[in-house]
């Protein structure tokens, strides 16, 4: 059980370190690293095709035209998790839809702009189907995120002397 | 390994049948019903909380508002997949948001607008991880793809008689 | 009578504390609660289903995907307003969509991005049907808007010398 | 208990009259008129006005800068619901901003583009604060929607000879 | 010859000073006022109709829903230019949908969003027309834009040492 | 008193007829031509710098990246509006935006999308300041409308046997 | 003297044949074919590490998440002039953003949505440069253009009687 | 070999600095030079008029409407880049579709918004297609930005103590 965190640049890591975060906390192995489908595309298309034997998973982060998710995709069978990155311009739209709309034959499962903690928690959904533990610790997650929302639910109650 | 493909309507059938012949296509059993986040809550809870025990992956499509991936994500673990139904005045761009957009903790796995096929091969690709029988036909299946593209790939040579 | 203001996520507090200022400058009783569509769904079906009784409008403030309004109409027949909560990246657009875009059957009463103000004013409106107490603060509401905008309306006269 | 339902031109009738089908079908009163905030601005005034001893609430549709709602709004403390009419070159979107965007101060209660049906429903819930009558064929009609869903709910079950 | 420059809000006034200034560099005498077609209809109504006598061309910004100068428009034969203000979440698109999209009858002149100067400049050609003392001002208007940027057209000249 | 009427494409007339239309219901004379900003900038130049000896106005349609409003109103100081014609893929947003986002120093007066009939009603405003006779056809205009809209106004009373 | 026009998909010629037309007027050789950054990654690469040798310029269009011309661009120092083809539900925004917004370092030269034509001029005025031939060309459909234009440039005189 | 950059204004320098620099980097001449489609019509005509036997290649920064690298294009057969200025309210996604979407006959190549650098990199990629140094240079620059990631790849390889 192992997944792969890619992005296509190294100030993608700002965002992405929160996809690191959220798999460390559940104890999930993963490697992360800088691959860009644009500036070393060589790498990118080497390092798809070898994931099958070293990962179940891959999160791969992109901003602006963002096709790295679409093209570690189309060399590989693994599912591919794409996290867009915010652009300065146009608030990461771009990132979305250069992500989402891969045409038929190559899908990327596609979380919210910004969403790095989302695809870990996807990718540990995925990883759940077979392992009882991580499906635990989701289960886990699940229910702190439902306690810090009861235990500071009720804000105020406001009843004026006379109505 | 069994998937569900729900959808907020009936109407959406005709964009979410493409998902059911490639799982078809693929060979794995899956069941397709109708389930509304808006008409049958009560429904949608009770389909998804007892999901784990029948299913491996949900595939959920919907249009608009689009809550059915994030409302039957809210109540399991297991990797669900968002096809925004294309909208008749918006296009399915506000499918597409209110699928990705989902909170911390709630991912959706969202592909392209009326992407019903990708989010089969999605299923596919997620089971295809420990069913090498699954990874094999996905292996085929792109190898068709690509087959399909080489046959058919030079449209045209122009050499004008004088250059 | 009585509201009750619901949101997401404490961070949309900041934007939701002007629908309460709202409520207590017009005397009308609330209670404001955080309760999250996707991290507490069955709290959101218990709340909703027990509304009736208690409440006569309900307001919903929601950012992104931005389900809760939807989700607690599902469940009532008490009219739900909608308040888009703005979004880092998409300036709550996405907000704005997810909630106006419900299927037919389960309507919102959606206002302005981050209008909260607004919406605790149409919760008056819709209780001052009944109320000639809430309507006449409604009243002396816009009177004092409206003699704002009178007492400061001239700011400048220019006349040049020679035209 | 009676509604007005007013829209901007009579090509929006189109759209409206489903609006007016639904309050039929829910044995609600009303009056449906064209009045133009561009066209007749007087009238709509004075319309608007004379509003609060004739009606209860006021649906209100209105296409591209959809003045319609907000211009009724700002003359009356009824609750006034906007219906964003399609727009051809735009969708509705514009529709759907002119709308929702109010200031502060002057509230609409906006549904989706198009979105007739869900304005007369969003106007019965108002309505059945106080009018059991109404509230219970508000039950019946959500009862009604949940049962279409319930019976048509299972599409198929596809189970492959060996998997 | 005289213009009005109106705006919904006290706020705008950041915005439309750059008409102001505009108008008296120019040499126009004009009246600076806020009116507000949500938060008095009435007063933005009497002044649209007493405009004729008064004016020759009137400046309305305003923002959001932004129905100031299409309700200026509907009471009034004189040409109306709407300047739409920037707004916080959409940055003013929303402006400029609810100003240009006015129905066939009721024109609005739109300038570019938080385009106060040229609003004012705008007014100026349309004065010219039959004032050649603002004509003759516009034309150095504009041959001092021209000079300005003859004055600093060459930037850097660029010849490496070999090529 | 004379307009001109320019188009950037012969295509450009099926929406640019709707102006020639109400100009010669309003008696306005006019020249309509096909100048293009892209295809023959210098006829555009020398057709907007004689403009002021022999138009008062010029309404200018394009579409797409729509340059001839901005390129006509560099060369003149006359009034020039803008009517940005509907696009094949994106409605005509784009036209909207590249017409009403001049520079500061050179107004564009932008109506709706397509709408050419609105752009020869500013045309006459804009004449009619000077031209009692044109004001009074706008008067008139405006009345046929708003009885237009009153003859019809009513279009259903509903009122059910028993409420 | 010789350019690639390349496509994703086959559906894409029936936007892409523009551009052949146009080369072949202009007597400029081509090959087309159909290559998939997506289906077939590793001919992409392969297609356009061996391109410097063979071709000058290349065309490529993509719809959706069109990842064509800046895969291309990756592994060429060639210039890639990307034809944003137009998509069902977002009109071919996507593939307009997928195709611009690509990172520092890797640019591509994108036209109009649909503008094949103009991506077949574009590479004529690069190859124009060197080849006076081609210059000439395109000078004389410049001035077929031009004539176009001016040979139908005048529409209608209108001059009522009486003004 | 002479490279052109132009902008429309001063304040795009900011911006337009990088294609400079970048230009500089490669050892490719350039000049560069505020010129304003709508501020200095005229001086854009002659200067694209007279630019083929100057330069190769254009470079065209300009915002919101952004008509200067077409108006450049329209005089002249070079190949024309345009650079879409971000803008205060919009982004830059006004200038980036006023710029794109020239009609069919006067082509831009568009880089992404703010992408000054890539506008240099594609204007040496045009060069290069002759001129062998050019090309050298760029294969270098290539080269570097791929070290550039291979030399900090790994970021952080994860291996929790028991999984």
């Amino acid at each position: 059980m192992r997944v792969a965190v890619v992005m296509g640049s190294l100030s993608d890591l700002e965002v992405m370190r929160e996809a690191m975060e959220v798999l460390e906390a559940l104890g999930i192995p993963y490697e992360a690293r800088v691959i860009s489908a644009h500036r070393t595309p060589d790498l990118v298309a080497e390092y798809a095709k070898r994931a099958e034997g070293e990962f179940d998973v891959i999160i791969a982060g992109a901003g602006g035209a963002a096709h790295l998710p679409g093209a570690v995709a189309a060399y590989t069978t693994l599912p591919v998790i794409g996290v867009p990155i915010p652009t300065r311009h146009l608030g990461g739209l771009d990132s979305l839809l250069s992500m989402t709309q891969t045409p038929r034959g190559v899908p990327v499962a596609v979380v919210a702009i910004g969403g790095a903690a989302n695809a870990a928690l996807l990718a540990a959904r995925i990883l759940g189907i077979r392992h009882a533990g991580v499906r635990d610790k989701l289960r886990q997650y699940a229910e702190q995120l439902r306690r810090e929302v009861l235990s500071r639910s009720l804000i105020k109650e406001f009843r004026p002397e006379s109505v």
